[in-house]
């Protein structure tokens, strides 16, 4: 059965009717570029998926990576995919045009890959990684440093990594322990072991630049601060070209559950001499720059969900749509009508389908919402307009990280359940995008660390500014919508809503302010609720698209179609799963003590 | 880690202190058994379960069957946990003394199968399909079958199946094409194929005996009805000595997601001359034999699927005892205590905790329910409460299926986020728990299937005698509750519940008079509405047994942990998960229209 990747009637919508990327092309940066030029790199990236991702899901997956001590093998098409992202461009998508780059807008740049995603989630992990490594020595780094490496990460001779966690220390940074020494002419040698690290080591490349965080050891100084270090798998010249191993060890590929055609591996840092790595920007700053990096990352995490959500939507529904089995329950449990029908006719089906496509649309869009935001903080025409798109995507960030990953493997269990025993079969896709999915709610940042980051932290900066911000949009949209929804009152349930989230925000506030492990203690409850909100306002936003685009269509024909479908996911959306909110709100203000209360002996 | 099997405390308190198994003593079947006799069974099967079971969990997985165009190969372990099953009586456990049996009742013997399913719930497949053909045999067959068949499917000679599913209808048994005909020697020959039978071949046993629906070819009658045969792999002489070959082929076999060492297969019989099969008791009886077996099936699917939550629990919970990993939020985002603590000491991870503990004990704890109402309508002093045992039985069997398959696959998904990275990876056993239970939603009709079953069946039988008999005894219960829980209020909320139960299925049968089709569209939000409020008594009943054994306790030790661990999970779910039926409520009271309505094409 072929399966379409996304949709790409649901992405123009998003692009040029929710979220109007078209606005971008009256700034400087984007006026070279118009719908065309947009249009043309999502149909590229969506062939590449297409031919050079999606051949070899189901095998990179059956085959997974080796190590046979001396090198890593991947089965040859990752190879052919990591080329054909780097000759089409991609690793340089949001490069300006005198670097050699695209210069396009980070929504562009995000739907392109969210074809890779979709296609072959862990084989697009390379790409994904490499590009966030060198965003950091684009930012952070010297003149140097991205002459010496940029140039190689962006046409593909080098992939990158993000080398932060340990085995000891897991989400905890600040507890690592890998140390950094200062050397005579400036650089560090690195000891000490990285766990989890996606990319970590392949042959699918010259070099592999590691992006390494590590405490220095400054003998002036009482603090062991944490600072960000450049450490490639081979040291190179001024050229990049080779010169030497350099002292970083594979110590093995960790066998995961999904995701598998990404190497997942435990590094050692200096097992002899120590590895040579080259500080980025200051000392004792590694963590406030991986954080600044952090959106980025929890946004692609979002996406990574949200695309797999989609594909097992898109394949279940095709599934429905010509798997006959059983009757219509209307003909009554005694007669039988002639003939049996395809499933999507059974309500229940039905309902697995909308529950879906109310998840994995919403997932993508505010992946998209979020995208938009960041180009506004980088592109905006004001400074204001900067601040304040930056002050909501920080605020977001968590949801749009963590809502997606929820719901998205949420979706897959959905879609295996409308496949029934044929979903559990490796036949079919959908049971290796649960799997695959999984990793989502962890990585990133667990669902938990996401809801301290919300409720602990984003929701209080700058005395609550962007949370009233964000709820004043929301109330726009919602009174808004009263008149134009005269008969199914979305509007209002969301008017209600947001003062739900208003009272339990600040009564949590002072709670935390007066007990922070009590008011934290249902922090990924409030997660939840917040989520669920910010669905329904996407949801909405939709919704009045929607509308607008039923009252210019013909009253039927697959525009009308299209619309009807959203609206549907809309209502279905507001009125089955906003609700939920309620028995949040109850928890969230009795602070319900059971967690907190229950004693470990107890268990 | 080594990872202890369910939880010898908590089966004592089911089954001596909840259910009250000792009961059964004063009954004639029972009249030699003892609780030692009980325990010292239960304790054979956790040892057997310990050391052939437990031994290639993990390694069945990895290694799953193959085919190789004649013969099935599984890893050697299986075939001795088979032998040791067998060896130690389980397959007859149910069968008297005079048959060689060990008489047990079921709730023992259910139990002991459950230390089979926590230690490797694959491998027990085969054992559990053994003793459920037996059964068909047993009950519907006739002596000579009995004679042929029965003592080699309880002495390990021979294993059994259930070959119902065909590729073309699915849960739609009503459509199988299988055909069987009558031949002179008043034997049939079937031909047909059937698909996703487990155990369906392998080299364990000398043979394999498939039970199998196929529908009749009757010249005298329009009808085709349904009716069930034995149809062994090798046919057999009296004295079970195999003869020849049966004309049962395999196909081939499925690759699944999990539940790996279970074979599961594609069958085809009479590929040349026919399969011969033996018609068991009547024509056009065979749906009708297999419902009645049904009730026994799905109660082991629901304890399979507990069993792996538990296991999942454990597992996480160990973890959580022992990784070190961050700091109390109460010491503030900028204070640092100086030591990193056990993860349990976050609330968060003790909501995962909690959440898997209400959700794997209530689990195992219906299905031990299930179980005394199966013991009572076989071996109750009197008929009427015989009947009464299982009309009850009949009623909370779709729940007592489909709860802990839904709420132990979520428990295993968050055993996964307590160990977060560690969870993903296959050094630890949490990522198969959770691939191993996806299968329980679907087998032995899926949830949706199950929901058909409870909303449009089973709630309307006997003009709802059976709900209104089991409301009255939550109503009981949570009346008592009022007395010895003088500050949660848990049985005012269960009171509560009974009302919304009542009305809401009340309203929803008058709809399904009126429009079946209609009524019955929400039927799996009715399920998980019913199903919640079944739990919350299960965890009432729970709380009742624990505030007695605390008013005997010293207030301090094992035993009181245990009781206020006990009391602490009741609280979790009645004022946690319980009220989230309000929210299914109005879903079911307002026949919400949204999956009803959506179109096919609106997708």
């Amino acid at each position: 059965m072929h399966i379409q990747l996304l949709n790409d009637r649901d992405i123009e919508f998003l692009l040029y009717e929710v979220y109007d990327v078209e606005r971008l092309l009256t700034r400087p940066r984007y006026q070279d570029h118009s719908r065309e030029t947009f249009d043309s790199s999502l149909e590229t990236a969506k062939k590449i998926a297409q031919k050079y991702f999606a051949n070899h899901y189901a095998k990179g997956d059956a085959h997974q990576p080796t190590f046979d001590g001396k090198k890593v093998s991947l089965v040859e098409e990752t190879q052919m995919a990591w080329d054909a992202v780097a000759d089409a461009g991609f690793l340089a998508a949001d490069c300006s045009f005198e670097e050699g780059g695209m210069q396009l807008p980070d929504m562009i740049i995000r739907l392109a890959n969210a074809y890779f995603y979709a296609a072959n989630a862990a084989t697009a992990g390379y790409s994904l990684l490499c590009v966030g490594a060198a965003h950091l020595i684009q930012e952070f780094g010297s003149d140097e440093q991205r002459l010496h490496f940029l140039p190689h990460m962006r046409n593909g001779r080098f992939t990158g990594t993000m080398a932060l966690t340990e085995p000891g220390q897991g989400s905890s940074l600040q507890d690592i322990s890998t140390k950094a020494i200062l050397t005579s002419d400036g650089t560090y040698r690195l000891f000490g072991q990285k766990m989890y690290i996606s990319g970590g080591d392949h042959e699918m490349t010259e070099n592999i630049i590691h992006m390494v965080l590590a405490k220095t050891v400054c003998p002036k100084s009482e603090r062991e601060g944490i600072s960000l270090f450049i450490c490639p798998k081979h040291l190179v010249d001024e050229n990049g070209e080779i010169l030497q191993p350099n002292d970083v060890a594979l110590v093995g590929l960790l066998h995961k559950m999904g995701f598998r055609n990404a190497t997942s591996t435990v590094l050692n840092f200096g097992e002899k001499e120590g590895a040579k790595g080259y500080l980025i920007g200051e000392l004792n700053q590694g963590l406030s720059y991986m954080f600044q990096m952090m959106n980025e990352a929890r946004i692609a995490v979002g996406m990574f969900a949200a695309t797999l959500g989609y594909q097992g939507f898109n394949y279940s529904l095709a599934y429905a749509k010509q798997r006959k089995q059983g009757r219509k329950s209307s003909s009554g449990p005694k007669a039988r009508a002639p003939e049996q029908v395809e499933i999507i006719q059974h309500a229940d089906v039905r309902r697995m389908l909308l529950m879906q496509k109310s998840y994995v649309e919403a997932g993508l869009a505010m992946t998209c919402y979020a995208s938009a935001l960041y180009e506004d903080s980088k592109t905006g025409e004001t400074q204001e307009s900067r601040d304040t798109a930056l002050m909501v995507l920080d605020l977001i960030t968590p949801v749009v990280k963590s809502w997606p990953a929820k719901y998205g493997l949420e979706a897959n269990d959905l879609a295996i359940q409308v496949l029934g025993g044929a979903g559990y079969i490796q036949d079919h896709p959908v049971e290796q995008y649960y799997r695959d999915n999984r990793l989502n709610p962890i990585h990133e940042g667990t669902e938990g660390i996401q809801a301290i980051d919300l409720l602990g932290r984003k929701v209080v900066a700058n005395e609550g500014k962007a949370l009233e911000y964000l709820l004043e949009l929301i109330n726009q949209d919602a009174t808004r919508a009263k008149e134009y929804d005269m008969t199914d009152r979305l509007g209002d349930k969301l008017l209600d809503a947001v003062n739900d989230v208003r009272e339990v925000t600040y009564l949590l506030l002072g709670v935390i302010a007066e007990d922070r492990e009590r008011g934290l203690a249902n922090a990924t409850i409030y997660l939840d609720f917040f989520g669920r909100v910010f669905a329904s306002w996407i949801w909405l936003q939709q919704a009045e698209k929607a509308i607008l685009g039923l009252s210019t269509s013909s009253g039927e024909g697959v525009s009308h179609d299209f619309y009807m479908g959203k609206l549907q996911a809309a209502k279905f959306y507001i009125n089955w799963e906003l609700p939920k909110i309620k028995q949040h709100r109850d928890v969230l203000v009795g602070v319900y003590p059971e967690p907190l209360d229950m004693k470990a002996q107890w268990f």
